[in-house]
């Protein structure tokens, strides 16, 4: 089975990836995950990206903050799928980050979720590695209903509580 | 090998889709196109989307302009990724369909890429794909090799006419 | 007398929607309150909207946040017209689900309110539903009237602290 | 059987208004449509509003731009409901227009539709109208028919153009 | 001399005003404030403006939020000029009140200041005043030196600091 | 009678100032015109703001596009009151503009209208100038009565065409 | 002297880059111009940025739009200043291009000039270069007296224009 | 060696430029520090900036935020190189002082940074420096490899975490 490569760039942007990681390890899928700066550690990020496919990586999550070129730079040395998490922070709140990411220019692209959307990144890589793990698109359905039985509950808990205000 | 499924919310968005389909022709990747909207046809988009899998569909691609909820909704009825395609088009050009794409809330991911990059998210699919297809992977780093070889042509064609100028 | 059916994106969203089921009940409106994820539950909520002239909905408010498809996609199934309550909530702050909810494509529309405006989604159900409720629309002139005479209450007051202050 | 009352806040928004006009023509709503600035007329704009439920109006769409006040001056005089229909123009394209109708502080809402999005301006206060009119709800099921048919067509069409193209 | 009439769309926004309030007291100029909403009280803030200039007012301030129409609706009543003051609040945080108004369309000036910039809103009366007030002139011209030597007095604690830190 | 000072930063301004121009003209305003640039002619600018008041100009408009600081820059030379006129022009279409001559802090006002209000900048200008002389005000007013008047004829005229419409 | 490095993402931009070149051109500063892809030529903006300063270059100029990387990618491989000019183009109009340039992280910074803005790139090289080049500031003095010269000079044309207006 | 003349609209601004004044000792750059506001002081600005060339300064750092003139105000009486940084505040939150100082008209550029981006303007103004300086070159490269050994050391400490976590 492919593993996710998770590139962060910055140490602080962990507790936001806590989901992220939290939801490849429920689904089983194998990861690992590195603090590594598109501008800092230009080419540690070089090397994460160009090595990756060798490596057995399917998917890469980058999450970045501000200008964040972390995804783009990845994705410009592999072409195994890059998902753009960005980061909010600063002054512009991660409208900056979701720009840098999602605008991409034609032949290079990035798969971006939303700003602070670290549980959907990890779902979009499982997605992308259940097209060939039959194990995965389970696990996946098992969870769309498992959400749709939350959702049910939660409704079921606003009736009591509407009952009790009436 | 998985096909592509390609929605365009109106047909009026055929042509800024047309890079999209024709870079699926030169890969050799199968797709089906259609016309679908998620609010005058929510049926067939349900339809399309539960029975994506099934099938034989890898990626969907879902384009859509203003309260773009085409991609969002397709996402809920299957658990194969979705790419999401804003178009740009009325008075904000763009960016609410980006909003309403890249902003799903956590459960439902759609993989967004840039307003109009309509030849990225064919890429996006295709980068997919080939996780499990040698020949699309082979193909894409084929691309890229001539997209850099391209731009240095460009670079030289620029030279000769700075040259010229001098 | 027709009802509102009330629904929102998510159980968190309850606290927002509290004026909203307060101005109901002051003003006598009978309402149901549903949990209903447009992404999670996507067959629930087409079932509310299908069945709600059925069952004696004359309005549906639909409370969402982040990609706010909720309104939309339950529009898209009945034509008993749909008031969209945009939630602030995450790194766009609103303005996400305001966008998609207020740029519904032609054919299918939704009546948005402001963000967080909850009050006022009450108060267009109830508008709309005095159409045909004589009582109501004498309950409305009153609350009017009473808002007129609370806002000069309150310039009385500034006079007396401006005295005060004098 | 209940009037529209069109009122738009310059002659120069006619063109964009032509949707709305038609579409009320279409289901056989009987309408008044008048040219009224909530600045430079803001007498006769009181008037209007005023005397709109006594007339036998039961719907008020608002048309204007800029800093759009016409939807907001007018709910401020009735308790029938007020569409604004923000019109897109000047150098905000209508962002100026859409924040200024939507905003509306509590107690008088604007029922708020897409920037010079004319044709849901209807298709909303027809289906307000259809809650007692049932002549229209039939009207309005049947234009969603032909609407979900005319967007298979377009499916169809697409096909045999991709066959041809194939 | 003319006085000032300072009007807020609601109570709330009383504590943001205070420095506008104090500003007129420090310059001797007389002033009315009211709390009177656009929408909830319309006539009387009809009454406030038609009336202006016969009291003596030589401007009016109009401090408003979310979709601040009270500048623009006492300015459709009086040739007197009206300064808008945005008050920051809600989702938007005062953007909506900027454009709603200072995108006032040909024919109704709103003189419009700084979100929440409440002192320059008086400063801008005073100096509107000044013209015809010789006594407002000078106090202007000493408060600017005023601010002028404050700015130098800070410089000078600065180098202070920055040698102590040396 | 007080003369009005027009400064505008570039002479591609020029035509966007006709309104304003032939505004202060209809009313018999006397004014001067300048090109001058906060930041390439910033000793003219200077000149021009120290000695306005002593040259009879009551009241200031600046007009420029960009990083507009031409508006700022005089206020900071002169207690006469400064209008500010955003020019619509660049990427940021004039926004830039808004925010740049609007967001003054405190102590330094600059009056604002809308982008490319040049109308309104010189009916704010006659406004001020009006509150000493009584025959500017009489012309103001009837042409307050003058454009309620054009626009009743507007609807008169839409009452033509929709009657032979219907 | 050291020369300037000119380095655009895609040959496209050249046209929007002929002003910068000219600039260069007219104060005697010899510059290359590069097309270089900070996605599809990675490797040769690595080899552009480390190589600059031995090469002789004193500062790099970088322009691109979209998510425009290729300032910050050349930034991360150089301590020469690199100053991005962010160029309009796509849905978001070069507002993605700017936020992608000016938001760089601590550590890294790139001196952004306004989009489209490629006058003052290269004025901003010069003045730059013009630390250690008399020559250079010479002429950069020169430039500022002409340009107040020019707008002087359309000053007069103006005071022309208006006496014959009037 | 050239100094670097540090510039800030507020005293209110010192402690978000602390980043900044710390860079600029820690490379031994000799620099001064100002409150000095475009608009309170407008002549201080004209003499630092004019006298800042012949007192030895080679880069101004000029802070503000709002409508942020004070880079521009300083640039247009100097030819050496003026570096904006934007500070966040107020109700936009920098995005006004953002567009106030990058979108600067061509003839005069301002050197933008990130909102609040201190640490970079002090880095910037070093990178303009080192081109004649050897010694701040070597610091600046000896830096870039502090950073990435300091980022390096980061993803060190995260596998430790991972492992500890797994």
């Amino acid at each position: 089975m492919h593993k996710v490569l998770v590139v962060m760039g910055s140490d602080s942007d962990l507790p936001k990836l806590k989901p992220c990681l939290e939801t490849l390890n429920d689904y089983g899928v194998e990861y690992a995950a590195h603090v590594c700066s598109a501008h800092r550690t230009p080419e540690t990020a070089h090397e994460l990206a160009a090595s990756a496919q060798d490596k057995g990586y399917g998917v890469i999550i980058a999450a970045a903050g501000l200008a964040a070129h972390l995804a783009g730079v990845l994705a410009s040395f592999t072409t195994v799928p890059v998902i753009g998490l960005p980061i909010a922070g600063g002054a512009l709140n991660g409208l900056d980050a979701l720009y840098a990411m999602v605008q991409m220019p034609p032949g290079i692209p990035v798969a971006t979720v939303a700003i602070d959307g670290a549980k959907n990144a990890a779902l979009l890589a499982i997605q992308i590695l259940a097209l060939s793990e039959e194990d995965l698109s389970r696990q996946l359905k098992e969870a769309r209903q498992e959400m749709a039985a939350s959702v049910k509950k939660k409704d079921q808990k606003l009736q009591e509580e509407l009952n009790a205000y009436a």
